[in-house]
């Protein structure tokens, strides 16, 4: 195996240049044989999340795409430019997640241990051929699991268990989750459904929402129903939920869902406040796929509150043996609870070609790309 | 003193019908002699807050107030009487706080010790007469102190500490407050001038900045001016606030607050994020000058929250202990820090004149009016 390790590896890098242009090409990169406590990873399945997109085609308008020289390009329209200034002309590997084989590993026999396992890293980075890392960065996969199985095993999983943590310690009971259909919705679903968590899922469609139900789903409120306010408060007052996760953001939606959870608590009875009920009303915005304003019309009392929820600060706040806890407990359910499902498998050469972009920056609900940096190379 | 205590006295009562009419009158209530450790106090000075103004006129088309049979009544349009559901056809009191003598007690020897006193009560119903109250729960003042001078003990004084101590509690060190040239604001500079808080106020005109500077505000923002958002973000530069309360709430200035904080976030430098950066940004909206949608554009990373703020919620987290701590600085600082200026002293009668509520509900900066319900009967 020791003649086996490459010289150089392929790495995605996109480049969001001064001019206002996007440029997005494969970099040979040197590899160094992996010393002390360090593994070699071959990686062959890395996840296009939404939350990849952003870096890798930041605000970039699609409909320029074009490739020439195996360099891709696009413009970036004028105004974004201020708000990246602290990443223009810098070069940014790619891919937050992903899994592959140990094919090498320094002398520490921790990391010697892994030679030969499949293994799944949240490391950054991940659109490449190879990647070092820490032996103690990877998580070794049961032996029945494929990189494909393990290559989603942080981002989505640790998201969906982050809203039920989160739910529990700030002292809440039941969730609403926006854009529920989606692999991280229907992740929600099985968690809830398994932890006996009452959910109640916005889709914005029938399609959508047959989706859910299918999986079991119990509450499902279609927003672009004409009752959809009172059918959402409906399912609140049921389910008693005062916390949400918008992964919309833009528009009325987050305000819709405090003004139900306010009509839910006033159902429940209680002296008039003018201030409003004294039930505190929380959603927490993780995603844009609505990038205008959020508009909130506050008609829900003054016991509220919308904020921005992310991962990492998330896992940071929770402690190394809570984030232990819920890295087993994926490993524990990855073919269950966990399982991903992908559209398309596709290779570094693809995921550079402006068609398939248009494909996958589409961020279509249930379509989830997986790129396979050891495919047709 | 026995053969003083009234049989009856008047009390202001706002009722919202459900036939969308807002009826405002003076009712004559019984008093009945205090018994155990009640006090019972002649009101001499409430004032006018805007968290009165919401009880009192409601939603209420003030274009529409008329005066009969000592009556006074205004239309309420349709569309709000569903949120007001919880108080149709109750006529309610109104007048959060006030000041007094206490002109009969009970025998408890706590209540008879205040017989003569003057004192503040943070109560309801304080456009009224006469309050009957628990010795515990009236203030006395200095003997100094006039009922007008302690009329606006609890209201804007336990608000603007609870800004610098929610500050504190949260981890932040300077302030941002909006709306800045109100009697409040102008009471917030004093605090912070006092403790050596860096505040940055933000105000809507040349004339109310210079209110500010008068009194020795180091940072006055001018949202009207064109290079406000600069100018805003280098004084969070300066100052590193990371908090604000906005008594605004409608419109873009809670966003462009968190817009600016986070500009200056970076200004420090560090690694590019596309989630921004990692410094947590607070805006608390606890008033609604402005009753429009409030509109985030979201364009200040993930870490941040907007969020309602109320005094009592604050007051019971505080604990009684706490709460104590700040009355008492309130009654130490009760001519200087916590001083209050009424534009106008008006009767009972007077604060149904339809001419009179016009010019009190127009909430002008630097205008206060106190009722005293002593005055004129």
């Amino acid at each position: 195996m020791a003649a086996g390790i490459p010289q150089t590896g392929l790495q995605l890098l996109s480049t969001v240049k001064s001019s206002g242009e996007l440029e997005l090409r494969l970099a040979e990169i040197p590899i160094a044989p992996p010393a002390g406590d360090e593994v070699l990873v071959r990686v062959e399945a890395s996840p296009i999340n939404p939350s990849d997109l952003g870096l890798l085609l930041g605000p970039a308008d699609v409909s320029t795409l074009k490739q020439a020289g195996g360099v891709t390009t696009a413009k970036v329209p004028e105004q974004f430019l201020k708000a990246l200034a602290a990443r223009l002309d810098q070069p940014m590997p790619v891919g937050n997640e992903g899994a592959g084989v140990v094919i090498a590993a320094g002398p520490d026999p921790k990391a010697q241990a892994l030679v030969g396992k499949t293994v799944a890293i949240l490391g950054g980075a991940m659109y490449a051929q190879y990647r070092t890392l820490k032996a103690g960065d990877v998580l070794p996969l049961p032996a029945d699991a494929t990189a494909a199985d393990g290559a989603s095993c942080f981002v989505n999983p640790l998201t969906a268990l982050g809203m039920t943590e989160t739910m529990r310690a700030e002292g809440h009971t039941a969730l609403v989750h926006t854009a529920a259909a989606s692999n991280l919705g229907q992740m929600l679903n099985k968690i809830c459904l398994k932890d006996g968590i009452p959910l109640v899922n916005i889709v914005r469609s029938a399609e959508q929402a047959k989706i859910l139900t299918d999986i079991g789903a119990k509450y499902v409120v279609d927003s672009t129903s004409p009752n959809f306010q009172q059918e959402l408060t409906d399912a609140l007052i049921e389910t008693n939920a005062t916390i949400a996760f918008d992964a919309i953001g833009g528009g009325k939606l987050a305000s819709q869902i405090l003004s139900a959870m306010e009509a839910a608590a006033n159902s429940r009875g209680g002296a008039y406040s003018r201030y409003g009920s004294s039930v505190f009303k929380q959603v927490y915005i993780y995603g844009s796929l609505d990038p205008r304003p959020s508009e909130l019309a506050r008609n829900f009392g003054l016991s509220w509150s919308v904020g921005g929820w992310l991962l990492t600060p998330f896992l940071a706040k929770l402690g190394a043996e809570g984030a232990a806890r819920l890295r087993q407990r994926v490993v524990d359910e990855l073919k269950t609870t966990f399982a991903s499902h992908y559209t398309a498998e596709i290779s570094l050469a693809e995921a550079l070609d402006p068609a398939v972009i248009a494909a996958y920056q589409k961020k279509a609900t249930g379509e989830k790309f997986l790129i396979n940096p050891a495919k047709g190379l």
